[in-house]
């Protein structure tokens, strides 16, 4: 049942008289959001390509000196496409043809910002602790074959691509990094980002591979608006989310690969969270199918050795700031969900709330400093036991 | 219908398939908790005096070398009980015979620490902008009557109580706080802790009244674990949850004063992404029902002047470090939630995600104190536009 339950908002919306779904649907997922209408020639690539596509609108109120700032996003969340025995080339090969089509029609739908997910260009074989053959997947970022790939539709259809990556250094030592290529409207490279927070959870063996980034909380000013990479990990921590707050994102990607048993019931909860937080959207991204590998590994839970990794559980989804956010996609299918979002709300909800007036930086600034000396003492007040 | 529905869990529960709410409950709320037996004369009582009683159970596995933690914590929300048209100390004396009533229930079911509302000797009048009469019920928070009323019960019941109340400073120029009192298990004051972040939004006038904390994230060493209180507008701000984790809090109280069009969809998010990111238990408590106001007050949205603020939407629950959560009490209805949790899950929690290892707080401090700087400049990465 678990792998092949469709999302929770599909039950609900099924199952729930109309009142009761009118009142659920205000209580878990905030002020009910318009469809974006697709039209069939977008939908109809999608049934026959066998992903499913969904569009939904985040709204701002009018302003009386300032635009509106509406931007179309899509998030893609998709399996591997052949089996990881494959050889690499067809593999990879694969998956861009995967992506290409997938791409091209957010591109067709209008989309400006598109984000793929995390290490999107081979399975997530971190599970594996093999070094061979899955670190021949790492390139370099600005002119390895997924940004020279994704660089010619970035420029076709004038879009923003987010390209998460398995990065290799070539500066510096041919070190790996876990890294969100930020290509350009115009087919370049903007810049990159890298993963901040790196697991050692489950089967999630990442730094094995990779270490935390270095490049800190950059924020892309991109045609479309300001946006920032959270990678996978890094969603289970709010100052990382907050920095990219402070440093001016108006939408926060969280491109993901994270699986059901350990995390899904958070899911829901951490990006969301942050968009409320933060002022911002956030996007989260998560892989969606089980991954098997050719040699069995053990997972450190008492349970045999076995080759895969478990159900990534897809259910990408949108938050906004004011709380509200969208359906999921399906926990068992590829998918493109196009968001369009008018970007003022972020400051509407700014000003509504107040948050980065009452959050008190100050404070806290003081206080990690002194949480982290060596001679810290926490503020404990005891009385008699 | 808004007023009337008593809760999503209810509805799901009522209306879900049983395959289809065994997923959705497992998604939406993690490992499904086991109920806690209260008998026929805990749960008689609370139907005699016409309130909800609930009990759930948060396990932690077994370890060798160490004692399981078990705690049996309560949460109380409740409505005034008289108009607030009536003198005050017919109000106050008729909320403080309601809370007799509820944790002398408590204490008959075996509860260890005990937490109330926010303001909850007292009508949430801060939306009035009235400085009379209301301040009269702020009072000292060692000897003010609430404190010398729970004192009793803290001795009769070897009960630790947590008590949120308007506090007048009298050492500091009889200047007011919104201010929980922390009553130890022998009945004297183990401490008191404050709101640190204050609400300049909507009804929320809280400015008005008092101003922030300057007593930092203090934590209380009490007989049955360490505990932290984040009053209200804190949930809001990540940093603050955060603090009283990184101070050894095991269980953080989240007494709240919340209205439904303005936070309902965010109320299950956020003390449980503290809980998450923390590894701590979170108790979430709102007030329940619709205070009317003697003299009409206009809300800065432009419409006409009223008398109410609003339905303040119960809900409260509480939520554990793996994510997992209990169901909310009513949302129209007076309750107590009674939740017996293993304090050991909070290490075994911090032991498997191991996020305060991955939370790199040394780059959080460093940040932050860049970012407060008056001249400092965020960073951000400007392409071609």
């Amino acid at each position: 049942m678990t792998e092949e339950f469709h999302s929770v908002e599909k039950a609900l919306s099924e199952h729930l008289p109309p009142r009761e779904w009118q009142q659920v649907q205000r209580i878990l997922y905030g002020k009910a959001l318009k469809p974006l209408e697709l039209g069939p020639k977008i939908e109809g690539a999608a049934q026959e390509q066998d992903y499913e596509v969904s569009g939904y609108r985040f709204e701002a109120a009018s302003e009386q000196l300032r635009s509106p700032q509406i931007v179309r996003v899509g998030l893609i969340q998709n399996q591997i496409v052949l089996p990881t025995t494959e050889s690499l080339e067809k593999q990879r090969s694969a998956i861009f043809h995967r992506m290409g089509q997938m791409i091209d029609n957010a591109g067709q739908a209008g989309v400006n910002i598109v984000c793929l997910q995390e290490a999107w260009t081979m399975p997530f074989a971190f599970c594996t602790r093999e070094k061979s053959p899955w670190c021949e997947f790492a390139e370099d970022p600005y002119d390895g074959p997924s940004t020279l790939f994704l660089a010619e539709y970035a420029k076709k259809y004038n879009m923003v691509i987010i390209s998460p990556i398995l990065e290799r250094d070539r500066n510096h030592g041919e070190v790996l990094w876990n890294t969100a290529v930020i290509i350009s409207h115009t087919g370049e490279v903007l810049g990159i980002t890298r993963k901040n927070h790196i697991p050692r959870v489950g089967d999630f063996n990442e730094s094995t591979y990779y270490m935390e980034s270095t490049l800190g909380h950059p924020v892309f000013a991109t045609k479309y608006g300001r946006v920032a990479v959270n990678i996978c990990y890094g969603r289970h921590h709010p100052p990382n989310w907050m920095m990219y707050g402070v440093n001016g994102a108006e939408i926060v990607f969280n491109p993901s690969a994270t699986v059901g048993a350990l995390s899904e019931p958070m899911w829901g909860i951490e990006a969301r969270n942050a968009a409320i937080a933060n002022s911002y959207f956030t996007c989260a991204i998560n892989r969606v199918g089980t991954e098997e590998f050719p040699n069995e590994f053990s997972s450190a839970d008492g349970k045999p050795a076995h080759r895969d990794f478990g159900h990534f559980y897809g259910s990408s989804y949108v938050a906004a700031p004011d709380g509200s956010r969208t359906p999921g996609l399906s926990r068992v299918k590829d998918g493109l969900l196009i968001v369009e979002m008018d970007l003022n709300l972020c400051r509407q909800v700014k000003d509504k709330w107040g948050f980065r007036m009452t959050q008190r930086l100050d404070v806290y600034a003081e206080s990690l400093t002194r949480a982290i000396q060596p001679d810290f003492e926490p503020q404990i007040i005891r009385g008699k036991l």
